[in-house]
């Protein structure tokens, strides 16, 4: 008998699911932000984001669900025991995040951030010309469930997009051209949109420098619906208010919340969100995460095959 | 030989289009705004919305090209003589209009209204739960070129599209169901958002009621991206202040522009544009607009089929 932890805020009917998945089983429910030290020591499947930090008194843990897509801090070395699986929920935030990033894009292709801030102060002011998505190159940066579902609905729009990973391959539906992202620079130089949704790993920490950004078109739009460590905010500042790109929308930032007296809050040509557009904004997604749970529970108690799977060495999704 | 009126803001590459299309003919070109007066005695056709109250100057004229698509007030009785052949510019407004309404939409279910709001209060502040466009219900009233080209861009972005129209017909691709406008308010009980269309006729004068939005579900969102009298700004007031929907993105007021005292401009949960969702803020659109003149220029000259046809009946494109 197993015994499984369950750190989320679950509704009855997730209950159900998970204890039907993993029959026979004991439950330990818990929600984040509580004090789990005491029920660590007991559970060999955890199933939700315990902190890193706590996981050494995880002393007989087999199984690591993840209810994030991110695991580089659960991958980092020293933080799980040699053995233990980790499991992480890609494919969970892909809609809710891609979408969020859709509606950025062209709310400013189309200025209606300024329209707002115009409508605040009752004023009837014509902003001019507008962008369209239909044509205009989006380079795609971090091509996983996200990013795809990202490039796949441009495309449909009307869209050329082109995708760049770390390790070329086939290009998948949705794409019009895949690169890598050593090729990022030249990528820079043709796009109209640029959309990463890099997770935050060792390798994508400041990855965009004041170069990318001189790279870019100057009627460029760059989103950033990953992690905010991808780029220094003294940068996106220089940027943005010298110009160098149209226009920004940065769902994440470096530290969060961003302190009241960052610069970044004043830009007319910056959207800023407090990282919102994946969490549990969308109502699939928390559903999504307790699908994978219990698909994993099952199939882990049965020996059978598990999705999901992180590699240690990179952090991602196997 | 003809006399041709132009009445549009052009570049050369514009001017050769258009007299490669009526070679042979005299061109007399002049600007909106500027006074006609003593040239429309001459014009045998005019291209470009000369303002109808001076049309009765025009006594050969015998075709009359819009840059608009809209037509009713060139179609009202007494503006044009009998006999002279009317037609718009429908097909030139669609990719603009509908891509700004797509814009709108997604903003309002993402709360990116709320959020611009926020960030220029510098709050990292959590506005809850989100809609999708995927698995909405989204319902269009008003299905000509513009809200076909929305229709099928919310489908390709997984909405279930419901297309009203004033005579039911062939069902249009990007349609998924097909419905008269005299059923609007039952459609209107199942969507989650309704973006309306509809030209500036008699007919759809303050045709949105309070009994129309107390239909809606109170999480819907409502757009008018056709002309302000459809709604009239205190039933709109009303039903966005009482919370009988969730949210609107109107681009088009009745007066336009919208008096500074007006208390639509403080609404939360109203997005305001000053009706730019069309005009030439997107490139395409005048080039566009060049084309269909230059075809009926041709066309008239050498007694071939005019296009965009406006039907003096319903001021609608026949």
């Amino acid at each position: 008998m197993k015994t499984v932890l369950v750190y989320l805020p679950l509704e009855p009917r997730h209950r159900e699911k998970l204890e039907a998945a993993g029959a026979g089983c004991r439950f330990l429910y818990t929600l984040p932000g509580e004090d789990v030290d005491a029920l660590l020591p007991q559970a060999e499947i955890i199933i939700g984001n315990v902190p890193p930090a706590k996981l050494n008194k995880a002393e007989k843990l087999e199984l690591m669900q993840l209810n994030s897509s991110g695991a580089a801090e659960y991958a980092a070395p020293g933080v799980l025991r040699p053995g233990v699986r980790l499991v992480n929920a890609t494919g969970a935030y892909g809609r809710s995040v891609a979408e969020h990033a859709l509606a950025a894009t062209l709310m400013l292709q189309k200025n209606l951030h300024l329209y707002r801030d115009s409508q605040r102060q009752a004023r009837w002011t014509d902003f001019g010309k507008v962008g369209s998505i239909a044509g205009s190159v989006v380079a795609v940066v971090g091509l996983g469930d996200i990013g795809l579902r990202y490039a796949r609905m441009a495309k449909a729009l009307g869209a050329y997009t082109i995708g760049l990973k770390r390790r070329a391959g086939e290009r998948p539906e949705g794409v019009d051209e895949l690169r890598r992202t050593d090729e990022l620079m030249e990528v820079l130089t043709r796009a109209d949109v640029v959309a990463s949704f890099l997770p935050g790993t060792k390798d994508t920490e400041h990855l965009y420098t004041l170069e990318h950004f001189k790279a870019m078109k100057d009627s460029a739009i760059f989103l950033n619906c990953g992690r905010g460590n991808a780029v220094d905010g003294q940068v996106l500042y220089e940027a943005l208010s010298k110009g160098l790109i149209a226009a920004a929308s940065v769902d994440v930032t470096d530290p969060e919340p961003l302190p009241e007296s960052s610069p970044l809050w004043g830009l007319d040509n910056l959207l800023l969100t407090p990282h919102v557009s994946g969490g549990y904004h969308l109502y699939e997604t928390f559903e999504t995460i307790i699908d994978i749970a219990s698909k994993n529970l099952a199939a882990y108690l049965s020996g059978g095959e598990l999705v999901n799977i992180v590699d240690f060495a990179t952090g991602y999704r196997k």
